[in-house]
């Protein structure tokens, strides 16, 4: 084996070719030194893989903070970064997940819940879950597919459509969708003019048509990804647009994929929680939803993906069928620990603290959206989710989100870290503790008050 | 919307196409009744996803039990079949639980481990790995990448290298290696005279090789999944044959992705507990790992996939620096209170606990091989292994399958649902309460004593 060697000068030499060779190490003169290389392989990089620019936004916001502080060691940083839960789990919630924990060291609880579990999720949650969140009737527990979360079902609904699809996202939006949609081969590449991908469709959405789309840009899309309350907007989409965004895809036959992982923070009754109150929406739509952002469980990973009966392929094949077999073999199950924590979220008991908790988020979210009011500036979202988006008018984003970290010790997120029509806005996240977020905002009025 | 049809006796009819067109719902007739048809979308099916055939092999099973269970509802049916841990967590790993969970409830402990956790996995935990199962330093710990599996994290290793690869597997092997490479498109479709795929290399394993293949047959493969102590057989390969493997890989530039997930029921000296003992394999492997058959974590979910440093794509890209962009794109992290679990494993008291409880599978296995050969049966595995491969001299498999578990209540796994080679075979799992596993083998010797 060769020492290694942290940095070269200049490439090192290889072998390619399209069939597989025999590979040797090789030693090569850079300047003065001779340089040790490491055999590489002969498997080529995956040229998907390759296409995707910087890091994936949140750790590279990360490594920004960590530089700051290197020059800055003593800065007592405020996150209103990721979207990052803080406040501890419920009392009724912790019980519950304390005595599956339990059982888990005795014969009966082991036998219950100790082992594989199905890969779709237990079924008593399927059914709570069901009877829980699509109070009407719109989604039946067969059709809920318990998962170790949203991000994590959204690569692996990209593995069920597979490569070279038509994709349409919401400009802004979460950064999963766009990256996974170039892993997965739908983009050609990033252009540093546009600062778009090629072949993605961004689907622009601000203060002009209100935070909705024109979907005639999406006529040819195949699949459609709609967060709502958006992330990072902030904007509910309501039931009128909502129809809309059906009848569209309905007409063009376009499947949407439709983040719902925010909807408890909703409270206008004209906006719903579930495009399956949509009607139609069950032939043309799949549904993500998390408890992160409900419960706290961002760290211990439980969500839900609702793929209806009704939806079909092109020639008539189950959407569902795929995915069920996609999921039995590519997953195995959420953490049996999280699903008893997210039945005991579903108790009348577990049902109020949840709600309680996105309260005081809420109140965050308001706190933020009147200050920076207050201060002058313009915004967006705050009321219906947890995330409130600033205006800098124009300004470039990565400068504000350095300025304010700078001036401030406070880590928001730069819009156009979701987009190029993000760029101009940060938005900060209502997901700290009460006394950070009321620091956060004596500090921001001191340095950014208009 | 429409009311459901559950079953219609031609296809429907409908509207295809390259582009999207406008797509209605429609109904037609078919014998006397007319027959209300779903809209379908214009989204075709991945095509890869068609080319799978049946059900992922467990479910199938599982399948196959329930009808049994329909003729005989009494049936006390013992279940040698799924590897799916039966005894309860020791105690000192469920106490490292209870306080992660009960931690979870303040705002200390959820200050520390209740948000999103790094998508590579807790820094002492992987620490821990390292120190634990590569004590020789051969792995460190920002080489390896804490996740809820094996499974789970071989198909995000085909993300990773996406589609249309050459890959080799070991017939017979874990279907999830094959499933996994259809589902990413390196595969043609199935010919059912051969039972495999086309375009997927398999490395025939049986008694007259020694379960080690003849690798001159993987000379054009990009990747090669290669598990030791094997599933289904039990083979533990020696340290000259993974020297040979480690050999071929380098000589042709493969990439090895090594399943070493039952490595901790190893006992023979000769027999490498991780592919990464072997010099040089730091260049072409990578090693995948879990908690599940050691600390009864099937449900818990918790394993790790080493991707080591010197690895280097053809262009000299490190694989391992995708597979940090991957994961934080794909994935959040392995729920925080299985890490708990994880890291109570690697205590002292945890560590003696989980050897113990191997200690116990292992004595299952000892019981049902010795069981067996009495019998009259020439058997393979269940000395380094969890698993006992038994021949039945040809037979079919599926019929065999079939009549122990119709003679004797008792589901073992068909061999050749592991792949063609498989077939003859069935493989018994160790995994059971021992008074199961007596009991299973009375039955058996009752009925199948040649």
């Amino acid at each position: 084996m060769f020492t290694a060697v942290s940095r070269i000068d200049t490439p090192a030499p290889f072998f390619g070719g399209n069939r597989l060779v025999a590979r040797r190490a090789a030693s090569y003169t850079t300047g003065r030194r001779v340089v040790q290389v490491h055999a590489v392989t002969n498997v080529s990089r995956n040229p998907n893989m390759g296409k995707l620019k910087a890091g994936y936004l949140f750790p590279e916001i990360n490594r920004i903070k960590n530089a700051h502080l290197e020059k800055k060691p003593d800065a007592a940083i405020i996150s209103l970064g990721i979207g990052d839960t803080t406040e501890p789990i419920p009392a009724p919630i912790i019980d519950g997940m304390i005595s599956s924990v339990s059982g888990l060291g005795t014969p009966a609880g082991y036998a219950k819940y100790g082992g594989y579990g199905p890969g779709e999720g237990q079924a008593e949650l399927r059914e709570k879950i069901a009877s829980r969140f699509y109070p009407g009737g719109e989604v039946s527990a067969d059709e809920i597919f318990v998962s170790d979360g949203s991000k994590c079902d959204i690569s692996r609904l990209q593995m069920l459509f597979g490569p070279n699809r038509n994709v349409a996202v919401q400009d802004p939006s979460y950064p999963a969708y766009v990256d996974s949609s170039v892993m997965n081969g739908h983009a050609t590449s990033f252009d540093a003019s546009t600062k778009q991908y090629g072949n993605i469709t961004y689907l622009s959405c601000n203060s002009n048509n209100n935070f909705f789309p024109n979907l005639a840009h999406a006529n040819d899309s195949e699949i459609i990804f709609f967060c709502s309350p958006n992330n990072p907007t902030g904007a509910a989409a309501t039931r009128e647009q909502l129809t809309d965004l059906v009848a569209h895809a309905k007409e063009n036959g376009s499947i949407i994929i439709y983040d719902a992982a925010y909807a408890s923070y909703i409270e206008n009754p004209d906006c719903p929680k579930s495009i399956f109150e949509i009607p139609g929406a069950d032939e043309c739509a799949i549904e993500t939803c998390s408890f992160s952002k409900y419960a706290g469980f961002t760290g211990l990973r439980l969500g839900w993906t609702v793929v209806p009966e009704n939806l079909k392929f092109a020639d008539g094949f189950s959407v569902k069928a795929d995915w069920n077999r996609l999921m039995n073999t590519t997953f195995n199950g959420a953490s049996n620990v999280a699903q008893a924590g997210g039945l005991a979220c579903l108790s009348d008991e577990g049902w109020n603290a949840m709600t309680e908790l996105v309260g005081f988020y809420k109140e965050n979210a308001s706190i933020l959206k009147r200050t920076f009011e207050d201060m002058g500036y313009t915004t967006y979202g705050g009321t219906n989710a947890p995330y409130v988006w600033v205006s800098f008018d124009g300004q470039d984003s990565w400068e504000v989100f350095t300025e304010i970290l700078e001036k401030c010790d406070i880590v928001v997120t730069p819009g156009s870290g979701f987009g190029p029509a993000g760029d101009g806005f940060i938005r900060a996240s209502a997901f700290g503790h009460r006394d950070s977020i009321l620091e956060a905002t004596e500090r921001l009025k001191k340095a950014f008050t208009k």
